[in-house]
């Protein structure tokens, strides 16, 4: 029987997954599990989106353009001038999720054995691509203490190495929430600059930040135009997961030639998918006021109720809509099977991320859980009190 | 400013691509240009499927499961069991077109430097899909005077080495039009059992085969259940190709749970086109009748066409929509970019694929092109009197 491949192998475990056997478990059982793991929201498509794809259905589902529908690669460089970010349409290929915009923009930039500085925790799924991209990933550690704040430059300094290519950031962060600020996104431009880097920027989440914080794109730095990748999705923005859409974004030439190459052995992003996210594109800005005040209610609903729990500790989110809290517990991984195979709060319990899948260290954050807050209000207050019960009974064990 | 990667630059040009100035040029020339070279049938999507979407477009694009919608997995178990294929839904992974299922393919058999053997001339897309795997493709050339029939099994064993992990087939093929016989499917299957390889199959264009020739799949080969690996898409079946779904499959538990962790990363292939592609399932055979008998016109058409030119030798398609023309000129590349640059037949030309870029070994099928025959039947006797009359000009410079 001949053997599968290491990289096959070694591709990691999503840290959610292993858990999923024990949702299932705990579902036949009659459980009602109240889902915080997931960045599935619950919030509805643009109407209009969904629409379009109605009303316009071609009688050939036909490939588009490689580099996406013209079209929608138009409208989508009007949507980021109007969001402070100069690009045209050359300056964009559509890709298949923010998944493939990574998997083109690492291998555009990278060799097989070169390496990525991100700072941890971050979105496992990196780890995936990188994997399948030969590319090994150097972690740097954010701490929940300074709310996973850009960790000093000196910290990137001593981990560059000859095979160093690039820095990966997520911001606003998935898992942690930060937003970074316009000064750490200087600092992370002097960086790249200095020592010839790519800066990779996945800015999914752009739209969802509170408290009168304001994104800031790399894309608006001026002097790194050659070094500056933005991914960006419509997953999260239009509650579009299912569509597959994202696109990659630089000034450089040379990576979007190289990106393009392999944008052209895929053939095309899908057809229907593009359609709904061009007309997603004229969603009024009144849709995002409410799905933000929805995702702040919720967020500040989840800080209370979390910050009433003796010996949580969190790092308040500033963006996106996840939150890290640190439990009083010995090993999140071990707690958050528990809640699903052996307890229970009158016929319900939670499934939660274990932290520790999305740091690349070992032994890091291994008492930390990761929380979406993509529930309504009303099931993260019933959550919370299932999570506080859950955590005496499992210290008193 | 920061390197691009040597993977990215060596994804290599598609064969067709660099031609695309010339005939964008052509069009602004007010010249009408016949599209010989490419495989976006022209053929109608099943209404049913497009209904289908139409229909049933949920309030929330969610992901779905990362191998495919369940339900969609289900009833296409049951499609290939009525192909008498014997699979069910665990051996299946739903992917983004039949492109990302060979990229899941590869990087769950084959590590960096690994080597693949692939008859030649084959599928371009082949070569940027084991660039972006780190893979290296080592050709056999299938003849044109054998109707590029499989190679002979001896040629195979010369290019084993170590480091050969896979062998790969289209079936038909893209571009050869060649359907392989059972008995090349046996000498294939009896190959990777003594070497201990994967046998990955390209077989998305199982339903169309002409002159009663019946497509045998590698699935249906008992014994090699742990190496082979069947590589299957929507696009050209249902003429679906922008609905980008394909699927992997195999009964290797080990291979499929590599491909679920790519599967897993990438998080789910497109929502709307898996609704579509189920409901495709249920295409009554009217349909590809209909279509087959299409297709086989418009071979008939083509070849009878050819065979009148003095001094061009085909190899007759016995499956799939293309078929591979050795011209009595010197350098198809030159010949098809002087078709769109310095001539015309009554203000109209056509654009063909130069096959050289189909073969990977150098100096290989120079004066060969390839046709697709997916124009309809006087678009196609139209293009074949501007293919006679343009070699005999281009031999008269």
């Amino acid at each position: 029987m001949p053997k599968v491949s290491l990289k096959g192998q070694e591709m990691p475990e999503s840290p959610i997954r292993k858990l999923v056997p024990f949702s299932e478990a705990a579902k036949e059982k009659g459980l009602k599990v109240y889902h915080l793991n997931i960045g599935q929201p619950d919030i509805k498509s643009p109407v209009a989106a969904l629409d379009a794809v109605k009303n316009n259905i071609p009688e050939i589902l036909e490939y588009s353009h490689s580099a996406g529908m013209e079209s929608y690669r138009k409208k989508l460089a009007e949507y980021y001038q109007k969001n402070d970010i100069e690009v045209d349409m050359a300056d964009i290929i559509i890709t298949t999720g923010g998944s493939e915009a990574l998997l083109f923009a690492m291998g555009s930039t990278m060799d097989n054995g070169d390496e990525i500085i991100i700072p941890e925790p971050f979105y496992a799924n990196y780890n995936g691509f990188s994997v399948a991209s030969g590319v090994k990933v150097v972690p740097v550690i954010s701490k929940i203490e300074d709310d996973f704040a850009l960790p000093p430059i000196s910290e990137f300094e001593k981990l560059i190495t000859p095979k160093t290519k690039a820095i990966l950031i997520c911001n606003p962060g998935n898992p942690t929430g930060y937003l970074y600020t316009e000064e750490e996104i200087h600092q992370l431009a002097e960086l790249v600059k200095e020592h010839d880097l790519f800066l990779i920027a996945d800015e999914v989440y752009r739209e969802f930040t509170y408290d009168g914080g304001e994104h800031y794109s790399i894309m608006n730095v001026s002097g790194i135009e050659e070094h500056a990748i933005m991914i960006d999705s419509v997953s999260k923005r239009y509650s579009m997961c299912g569509a597959r859409i994202g696109c990659v974004v630089s000034k450089n030439k040379a990576v979007m030639s190289a990106a393009m190459k392999f944008a052209q052995a895929r053939l095309s992003p899908p057809t229907l998918a593009q359609i709904a996210s061009e007309a997603a594109l004229d969603t009024p800005q009144s849709y995002f006021d409410d799905v933000i005040k929805e995702y702040k209610d919720r967020r500040d609903t989840l800080i209370n109720g979390l910050s009433q729990i003796e010996g949580v500790k969190i790092a308040v989110p500033k963006g996106a809509f996840y939150c890290i809290a640190k439990l009083p517990i010995d090993d999140a991984d071990r707690f958050a099977q528990w809640l699903l195979e052996n307890f229970e709060l009158d016929g319900e319990t939670i499934m939660v991320a274990p932290a520790a899948g999305f740091y690349s260290s070992p032994n890091v954050g291994i008492t930390e859980i990761r929380i979406a807050y993509v529930l309504k209000k009303e099931d993260l207050i019933r959550s919370i009190e299932i999570l506080k019960e859950a955590i005496k009974q499992y210290n008193n064990q």
